[in-house]
């Protein structure tokens, strides 16, 4: 029997291959759930709950009977409080299900067949797959030596096909960021260029530096996109709701995508993130200072190693230890680590070729854990 | 200043042009919400709450602190009850948030540009948006009079180009369903010209006619998809929650999807899910056997009035009324309901040029409102 076909966009995504990517996470998770005793610094999927009034809001819009559709842009009361978030006007937000489905979204909507679309390169590993999936090319410009994004490489990348930069700040798994000096020069690029920017600004929560440097504040008028959500920020990564802030035309478009594509987003999880927004920062600041905690405590025990070096980030939830004082092939090194030290990480080269000789270590973990993991790495590397 | 340019999908969703079946929909809850005595008959969104043993699995779920990633295919629990329920494998099962974002998916991993879709007109007031987001060109075939999907036509639109059959069982507006020999033809054409049949059989419980012949089971093996959610057959529009039944390659290449896509769906709502489909038939029979004694009741009313007919669906959610004896352009007899008699209905012509002549009327209000609602329409005709 013939088989029926699938379409060109399903085998490009399949092409891309994520999920060699999470092997090793994948593996880990299975061995832990078998029993066995692994200590997991590989997802970013907060370890604690919700604050219980987010928790409350949920219970409270069920109780209210918040079971039915909702507009297709979001409900108003929310796109007010993620307008006040993000400094921008309510009608500029699109309410998603998730950063990740905004992006596909937005992405979709903005390129295709033919079009290119810049990647800083370590990158977060689903964007190759975004990028398939509109039937565009992923064209990856190599970061800095220090994995940040290098405006001068991506300059020199622009062809006349190019469309959209598409960036991550804090990025993962690099931890840099944009500065404003480099949305000044993207901002001129997109200009000169015609070209989109957009940002996934998910763990713009999590900067140690000091420093916020917001997309929709820096980047350029009428042609910038910030894709956020609350997973990482607020410890919601299992409520699936997230969003973008666009210019009005996208906007537009992003209201034609869930006609067609979602028909909205759960009424009572919108409850939620309204609740979850109108938090006072000093009910979320212990949970956010803990991943400057242990970003410094993970690069000072690095560091200690004979053979790892690690950097503060300037934000996000991850530090990458560069390993190739130990072993240069990151898969090698994150496989040793799982099967003789008993720690799972992500290889580095799972985010790109600039992730090469790096593995990522996910700062969700409680610190007695990221400690105790440290001690089985230094015992590891002893015995080596 | 240049603006930086929308996708060629962009452009073909703009086109579809959708929003424009919903105008009295959207002008009809705009006029309630002011404060107008208008009575809405134009929703597919049951007005109950989801059962008690929903609410309380979504809440129990919120405190056993399920609020984190899922397995991208969906929990192996709710694979599980949904393989039950659906007659098939839980490894054939992907977990989707709600049947609108399924049919996208599934669509976008086989159709493209340059392939055709046929739609039986009328069609769900989605399906040309599904496809234009695909890239693909819908081919719209007439139904029969009386608005049932007419396999001689399908089989006289195939073209070479022709990759996928998308038809809707029991059928938004037209009430009509496929039966077993349709499904026999359907299968044969499949085979014969290497065409995926895709069904969205979200009012597969609402049978009125005693029957239930279901894609999975009766469509042709390897090419069969089934679209379904709880949307419907659960009242639980707002949980946004739903799958694709499907072959396992195309299984496989949902999960690259949801990888790019969407990250899964809310594990607590994934939790509610799964009480859903483990109540005993017995809790939901009321609540589904209302909508036949609503079906029969607008009937009735119906056929009572001069100029007005309609035909007992053989399931689904809704009543075509012809109105051609009263006035043959359905836009504007919806646009005098609404603005003489206070009535909200769907005009048929936004569900394709099969509508044209009729207007949809939903049976998600209670009986006592459908039946002033008639009044109100049999004063209308009375005295124009």
């Amino acid at each position: 029997m013939t088989e029926p076909l699938l379409s060109t966009r399903a085998r490009s995504l399949a092409a891309v291959g994520q999920a060699s990517s999470w092997a090793i996470a994948d593996e880990g998770l299975r061995r832990v759930a078998a029993g066995e005793d692994i200590l997991l610094l590989t997802l970013g999927d907060p370890v604690c709950p919700p604050h219980p009034a987010i928790v409350a809001a949920t219970k409270a819009g069920l109780d209210a009977g918040r079971t039915h559709y909702t507009p297709l842009h979001g409900e108003p009361a929310l796109r007010a409080a993620i307008a006040r978030s993000e400094g921008c006007a309510a009608d500029e937000v699109m309410v998603m299900p998730g950063a990740q489905h905004a992006g596909l979204a937005v992405l979709t909507l903005i390129v295709g067949e033919g079009d290119e679309v810049i990647l800083s390169d370590p990158f977060y590993a689903t964007y190759p797959g975004v990028v398939a999936a509109t039937g565009a090319s992923a064209v990856r410009v190599a970061a800095r030596a220090d994995l940040s994004t290098d405006v001068d490489a991506i300059e020199a990348a622009i062809t006349p096909r190019t469309r959209c930069l598409f960036l991550n700040s804090p990025a993962n798994p690099s931890g840099t960021a944009l500065s404003v000096q480099d949305y000044q020069r993207l901002s001129r690029l997109c200009e000169q260029h015609n070209l989109w920017l957009v940002v996934d600004e998910v763990y713009a929560h999590f900067r140690f530096d000091g420093q916020d440097v917001r997309a929709w504040q820096h980047g350029p008028a009428g042609r910038t996109v910030s894709l956020n959500s609350l997973s990482k920020s607020h410890a919601m990564t299992g409520y699936r709701v997230g969003w973008a802030v666009a210019p009005g035309r996208l906007i537009a478009a992003l209201g034609d995508w869930s006609a067609a594509a979602l028909f909205g987003v759960s009424q009572f999880i919108q409850d939620a993130a309204v609740t979850a927004l109108s938090l006072p920062e000093s009910e979320l600041a212990p949970y956010r200072q803990a991943f400057r905690a242990r970003a410094q405590q993970v690069v000072a025990r690095a560091n200690a190693l004979q053979g790892l070096t690690a950097t503060m980030p300037a934000g996000g939830m991850f530090v990458m230890l560069d390993c190739r004082g130990v072993e240069p092939d990151d898969q090698r090194f994150a496989r040793r680590l799982l099967d003789e030290a008993k720690v799972g990480v992500v290889p580095g080269s799972g985010f790109g070729e600039g992730g090469r000789g790096h593995v990522r270590i996910s700062l969700t973990p409680e610190a007695e854990t990221l400690d105790l993991a440290f001690d089985r790495i230094a015992a590891f590397i002893a015995r080596d």
